[in-house]
């Protein structure tokens, strides 16, 4: 079985090319694959599934016409995951790279419906995140300390509270402690800082996951948390906003694992970003075939 | 650039074929390889370069003869190092795989000298550790609280504890308060109990590294410290013994990421277990040339 490794902004995956659809990808190979020492190593798996007969209607209108490959995203512990911002984007590179689709701009069927992916000309991939839902002002606590923030829903829940102390100021190794009305099934967490024109940084929580490198979404409502708080030159978010779409703009958003781009458009957001293809190769057939874990525990050692 | 990525009770390298030692294998280029998110991910680098012409008397004698290949070793920051139990045995697999030795025994050679490698029949390798040196007791608090020891060398420097308590009850995430004087650069602490006849479990704090899912020398070293508690029938270490040879006996000693088997001969010890690869591929060059990091940050997003 070939595979090959990438990362976005050090959320990294480990690729599968699969385009007749045989591969059966189960939880527990997805779990020893992203293993980051008995396995490759990884945050997810993307298995690149070529789409039988691109049906009209089978997602949104793009200007890449219909999607060509599906994208069957696995989180590292094997469960089933609609979308991944940062795997989308390498998922992107892998099949330009490989002359897989027709560049620059195409589209990719998801779980979470067809998204556009675009290579851009410095060799950043973009991808259309879609309308990011502002649900309103929200607080968390971390490490016994109220924090004030906006809850956007990109999909998947957050909660993005701007800040104005050094971001190395806090500890988000540990989970913040949410509103369980607001979010019953808990949400990821982003600290932001202003720390430019357009420019955060930002640290996040992942919710069942903790603190990661990068965060596509997080991103993406760090952004949006940013652009409501700087559209009313507040140093907080304001509680009043709910459910309008955040104001217009382009930011940068540096993480622990890198710079990454997000635009606020009105009827849509773009994440765009570094996309790297590490290696690419051949899965060793015993290790497949899980024969290799452990030697006969009775054999003499020498 | 060609990769394989394997493993040892979950202590995981990246090898490097390099038959003619043409890489040239900066410390930048390891780190990079070794990096668990933006790189491969591995605990070390073992580049496989043939021996040129193999001298009489280039290292101990062994029955495989003269050793073929050269084991360059280097630790995840990319500094030198001279051997690695684990590392070693992986390297041993990866040379029968491909058929690079001629099994069942072969020589290998390292920094530390040359070593014997052996395939077992049950699919377990086995490498020749050398004649650890029992260095007599000591002490180190971990967490405020005190525990006796034996402090081994294997090369690297050691202090094997046994301990009644089960070994969940102790937390070695942190470094252990060592004697400076006795361990001036600082040593690898195992926590060791008996499990059963001639079996022990082990936890350890590598210096420099922390705690890890397996430790070659480690296992070793917590074999030599049980051995010589069970010879005085003893619940510790007694404070008596000093430079004599470990009692022979073969230990099986579970780590987090497995089990190896430990044989102290009467002039040697071999250390034996599980060696496996996972993948094998190609580096892509344009990760490899360092122009995938970053694109333009100027650039727009969408």
């Amino acid at each position: 079985m070939r595979f090959a490794k990438g990362h976005g902004t050090e959320n990294d995956f480990v690729i599968l090319p699969d385009p007749d659809d045989e591969v059966d990808l189960t939880g527990d190979l997805v779990a020893r694959l992203c293993d980051r020492r008995a396995g490759l190593g990884a945050d997810g798996v993307l298995r690149a599934v070529r789409v039988a007969s691109p049906a009209p209607g089978s997602g949104p209108a793009v200007s890449g016409g219909a999607a060509e490959w599906f994208m069957d995203y696995r989180n590292a512990d094997g469960s089933v995951a609609e979308m991944c911002g940062n795997g989308i984007r390498v998922f992107g590179r892998y099949l330009l790279d490989h002359e897989l689709v027709r560049g620059p701009e195409f589209a990719v069927a998801t779980r979470a419906g067809t998204r556009l992916v675009r290579a851009e000309l410095d060799g950043a991939i973009t991808v259309d995140m879609g309308l990011p839902r502002v649900l309103g002002a929200g607080r968390a606590t971390l490490a016994g300390r109220p924090f004030d923030g906006l809850a956007v829903s990109l999909g998947n829940p957050h909660l993005a509270c701007v800040v104005r102390d050094p971001l190395d100021d806090f500890d988000v190794s540990q989970p913040p402690v949410l509103d369980a009305e607001q979010f019953p099934d808990g949400a990821n967490f982003e600290l932001v800082r202003f720390i430019g024109a357009a420019h955060i940084e930002m640290r996040v929580h992942e919710r069942g996951s903790g603190p990661t490198r990068s965060c596509g979404t997080g991103a993406v409502a760090a952004a949006v948390a940013a652009a409501v708080t700087a559209a009313v030159a507040a140093v907080t978010v304001p509680a009043t906003v709910r459910d309008a779409p955040p104001p217009p703009g382009r930011w940068t958003v540096d993480l622990p694992g890198g710079r990454l781009q997000v635009t606020l458009a009105p009827r849509t957001s773009f994440l765009s970003g570094p996309a790297v293809i590490v290696a690419e190769g051949e899965l060793d057939e015993a290790w497949l075939s899980g024969k290799t874990v452990t030697p006969d525990q009775s054999s003499p050692a020498a």
